[in-house]
């Protein structure tokens, strides 16, 4: 799979820390094909947490005005923003574990909720479970996660928090694959969908970033 | 398997951090067996943030002398962490990923470090690997993870350091299994290990602390 390095089909001018995840896209993200943008080098893999913590404290200004009482994640590249923004917060973060779904039924419902969820990146199918101790109906939610594309994990994460009974605050999300339906789904159903850097096309040629209001 | 609330069977003083620590492990911790350790409310699935980055800080100073130039743990609940103490350095962290053994096999040996590691908690073998990208001859790496009980992990991550050539600066580690062997035999060997909770005995009747120094 050839992997070529981005360049901008577009300048935008934003706030500072979306232009610094922008440009830090373009410097470092690689397009592995047409729906997979690689960025092992600051988000994935390695961290960069000088960028994570300013993302984190877009998250907390975008979200200050909310009543939050806990952040939920997915591991693993969840769970890096997600605690960079619990800090700020000072709430707790749990993030969901995910399992195979063979070992779904081992799994006690009444221990856990669960929700099956199907991965487009990995083509295959898991389970993310989070323990019912830590999620009450007084709960009011910050999802946050790394990517958001068709919104599979934001779902699955939104199906857990209905069964706790707890109410969704909205989702801080890094990079948005724009061309994907998950982000603009979640916006027309009433969702404040926060998301920092939104990539509405992205081929090897380049990536074009959508432009803010 | 029953599950038993610890009490103390020592008092100790310690810094704030290390007894506030010990004090969430001793009120909200779950002896689940001789030596399984159960912290899901707060290190292990759901995240109690501000205990977190208070630890962090205590990771700071400790290290805070050496020079650090990349902070290196493993995948998942290392992360959060690594993450929390890689902002107060300023320096990345990056996360080993784990996979399985059968996986091994189809790793390229040109673009990761990996290391074979037997996990004593899942009793299962695994191999972690890190990118060659990220980890270099030049890095002065501290090692960040929520648990030490025998080494394999930490062994592990030392065996890519020293296939990357990198240094090792030491361990910064929340809970020590004192009566199992890793931490110890680190020391022994010449590695600054610093954990912040050494369990020294551990039943479902308590928990024996090890005194500091």
């Amino acid at each position: 799979m050839a992997i070529t390095k981005p360049v901008a089909l577009n300048q935008t001018k934003k706030g500072d820390t979306m232009e610094a995840l922008r440009r830090k896209i373009l410097s470092e993200g690689r397009v592995a094909s047409d729906d997979v943008l690689k960025v092992d080098s600051f988000l994935n893999h390695q961290l960069d947490t000088v960028l994570l913590n300013q993302i984190a404290e877009e998250f907390y200004q975008r979200f200050a005005s909310e009543q939050v009482t806990k952040i939920v994640t997915v591991e693993a590249s969840g769970i890096a923003l997600a605690v960079l923004t619990g800090r700020l917060f000072e709430v707790p973060v749990i993030f969901a574990k995910k399992q195979p779904q063979q070992k779904a039924s081992d799994c006690q419902s009444e221990t856990f909720y669960t929700a099956d969820v199907y991965s487009y990146t990995k083509a295959c199918q898991y389970q993310m479970v989070i323990a019912k101790d830590y999620l009450q109906a007084t709960d009011c939610v910050l999802l946050i996660d790394d990517f958001l594309a068709n919104g599979e994990a934001a779902t699955g994460l939104m199906t857990i928090l209905e069964q706790a009974g707890a109410k969704l605050v909205g989702l801080g999300i890094a990079i948005e694959k724009g061309f994907q339906k998950g982000g603009d789904q979640l916006r027309r159903s009433g969702i404040k969908v926060e998301s920092l850097a939104i990539i509405d096309r992205m081929t090897k040629e380049g990536i074009v970033f959508r432009e803010n209001d």
